[in-house]
């Protein structure tokens, strides 16, 4: 392979300059996965860091060239593999393309490279009063391009959706290079196929996001906090059931388990109720009167389930601070061993449900099960906890994994609600979507990516999986 | 034709039965257009009016069987041409398709029929405190089928947005008659690729809808209205841009230029400001306290831009009455001759340049343009007034409408914003789109129906469009 390899370096040095190529392997392997762990990964040929929209089709055509697969990346914040590299590709890392294009206040827009941080992005914006809603646990360091590729969500999404619920258009560099431009500046459109949509979510595997223009909203007002503790998950789900047959639209609503409850108190020494089974944090940021009826609303459902104890505050830093223990979960838990985090999504009304049954799982596998999760949204993240380093409670571990997954379509839900598919589901992703789909989804990555170049093997096997597989370096996943 | 015909004539009564299939020319030209009466359109072989998905499978077996093109439709009330028949075409109407299927309150959501009116939705979910915000203007006739078809918008979107963005799930039937399932009935989730949002406004050209999981919202709390006149467009511009950056999201922000005003004055004798330039009219359902801040802060907007005239109501009646000059606006215009409707989207920043462009075009060719638009969200509709007997005011007419799209265009705007495109605007898809967005689309559609039975000649030219036009008898068009 090196010396192959050696022509195809060379032409991507000349394009991008000695040092917008590494490959090193000592220095690539730094960008051969994500954060999830337990996903395989290969070792990249070339890491390749472009800074423009051109560099980038000097990169696809010279993989195009010479049949190089090719595996986008931003900061590597995801958790599903969609980002782990494959033996002998090109990673092409998009953090250089990191600039703040255009802030247009008064079409509520702003126009980014890939490489933009979603915090950095918050902030340009945060000088005209103008807010971009999604807000994935990483927003301080994951890239806005990595947010376009799974679609991600975050706390927002109850009241404000998801990432591509902001994409007006997009700019994509195609498998053969070619550059796309889909979508448009205004706020709506019906001109052709929806092209931005079907790319944002593809997890690279159908072009390289290089540009998106990205609506904006108005700063939301300053929000009030309500926590409230429940001594069964039953009377949160019956929370949650109020909340929405009610027409509140909570601007954020978390929920916690028992063993997050727990795990918390342990760190953060906060006194929380360790018997309560659930607790639940919500705000309003309707501002003014209505934010305080929200409240009041809300408080009257908990308190009419039963709730042991809820206390409400209009103090941003006392708000903080409630929200904190919801935000400590996941450190928290990583204190008790490895984590293996899901991402299931199910139909609000089956909440408690899930949640029960991922109580049922923990007891099943003997392992701490974790849940959290953005309630208002119905997506869930069970954290599985264990130690690696013992084949046993690894097997064991999978095994919960693959239940709650099980768990989650029972309910009616999916298999993924923002982290994406990855590696890490492809059986799943086959499992939710059946054989129809599936050919679809093959028919539409032969269309734009007929050479299975971009990111091969994530989100579904090609439909020679086993040529794939081996190509792909995937064969032992 | 005729003997060949009968084969698949006869394959498709055995399906559905003799009264699920009209061929009689008298009885089948009543389905062989939609509203755009300038638009080119062949004559049906058969009209098809199928109960079930299986029934829609079984004609689409037919169809791929004997290489019949298939054109799908609602009620009609289409305004691009993407309803017209093919000569020889099968026409499938989806209007008997018509239950609401399920309305779930705890999930916020309904499961629909394509051939469920509008209106019948709202109605449906209006019991249960619960809201279907997309809103034509044909609502009370269009189906839902339909509004997938192009993405249909209304007067909601400025707060609520389009069709596409209340559609969590889809059953589709494909060209070759497989049954696809995408999407979901939670909130979230990233399970593949967005097929969803890939079908909601392809024109039936992709596959033919039977199943829609809606997402509702809760209903909206009474409206406020206010209706405001200016001297110059360009005072109706400064407000529009003072409400978006100001960032206030009235539920309604709709304008009539003075053309429109006068046409209204004349046909309802309502005493309106004839020397207006435009006339503003907008609400606010945030209900309580925060919809008067509301109100408040865009009276004064509206003042501060040197409005002549600047009033509210919080009466529901005055408000519909309020609101009604608005509704009026195309039937005026009726009034004076035939009309050919436009559908272009500016950025909200240039709503006002786009008004007086779309004056000076009427000045050029000496025709009536009257302005409505929904400034909120910056879709504007000119609506040119001629007589179609006169083929020089059709040759002005059709050149003023070319002239306007190309308006919209350099303003930064789309060719079509809540319409569709049809057939009525294949040229200027090609225009707006650009070369490499088209190939994707072909390929796409390539993918999905590679024998181009479905809706062809619609949206987009297939590769050969010499060939195509010839057999969908668009060669004149």
């Amino acid at each position: 392979m090196t010396t192959v390899a050696t022509a195809w370096v060379s032409d991507l040095r000349d394009a991008l300059g000695a040092d917008g190529v590494l490959t090193d392997p000592d220095v690539t392997a730094a960008y051969a996965r994500d954060q999830a762990m337990l996903a395989d990964a290969g070792l990249p040929a070339a890491v390749v860091f472009p800074r423009s929209t051109a560099e980038v089709v000097a990169v696809m055509q010279v993989a195009a060239r010479h049949g190089v697969p090719v595996v986008p990346r931003g900061a590597g914040s995801g958790l599903v593999g969609g980002a782990n590299a494959i033996d002998g590709c090109i990673t092409l890392v998009l953090t250089r393309m990191d600039a703040v294009l255009e802030v247009a206040p008064a079409d509520r827009l702003a126009v980014v490279q890939p490489g933009v941080v979603n915090k950095s992005l918050r902030d340009a914006v945060a000088g005209a009063g103008l807010f971009y809603p999604p807000d994935p646990a990483s927003y301080d360091w994951c890239t806005i391009g990595g947010n376009l590729a799974v679609n991600s969500g975050g706390l927002c999404c109850v009241k404000y959706g998801v990432t591509t619920d902001y994409v007006l258009g997009l700019e994509v560099v195609l498998a053969d290079g070619r550059v796309l431009r889909t979508g448009r500046r205004t706020v709506k459109g019906v001109a052709g196929y929806d092209l931005t949509r079907l790319f944002v979510g593809s997890e690279g595997t159908l072009g390289v996001i290089t540009e998106a223009t990205l609506a904006l909203r108005p700063a939301p007002r300053p929000a009030l906090t309500l926590a409230a503790t429940f001594a069964t998950t039953a009377q949160t789900g019956q929370v949650v059931e109020r909340v929405v047959t009610s027409g509140l639209i909570p601007s954020l609503m978390e929920v916690m388990d028992n063993t997050c409850i727990r795990a918390v108190d342990d760190l953060l020494k906060a006194d929380l109720d360790r018997d309560a089974q659930a607790l639940l944090v919500a705000r309003s940021d309707a501002g003014g009167e209505a934010a305080v009826e929200e409240i009041a609303l809300l408080t009257r459902i908990c308190e009419e389930a039963g709730a042991d104890f809820v206390h409400s505050t209009d103090d941003p830093a006392e708000g903080d601070l409630l929200l904190a223990a919801r935000r400590m979960a996941l450190p928290a838990l990583e204190r008790l061993g490895s984590v293996l985090l899901d991402d299931v999504a199910v139909p609000r009304s089956r909440i408690a449900a899930f949640i029960d049954g991922c109580d049922a799982v923990a007891r099943e596998c003997g392992l701490v099960i974790g849940v959290v999760g953005h309630a208002g949204d119905g997506n869930m993240h069970p954290t599985i906890v264990f130690d690696p380093t013992d084949p046993d409670q690894r097997v064991r571990a999978f095994a919960a994994f693959d239940d709650i997954l099980e768990l989650g379509l029972s309910l009616g839900g999916t298999i993924a609600g923002e982290h994406g598919v990855g590696t890490l589901k492809l059986d799943w992703l086959e499992r939710e979507i059946g054989p129809v789909s599936l050919s679809v989804h093959r028919a539409i990555k032969d269309a734009l990516d007929p050479a299975g170049l971009l990111n091969p093997g994530k989100i579904f096997r090609g439909a020679g999986s086993g040529d794939l597989a081996a190509v792909a370096g995937l064969a032992g996943d």
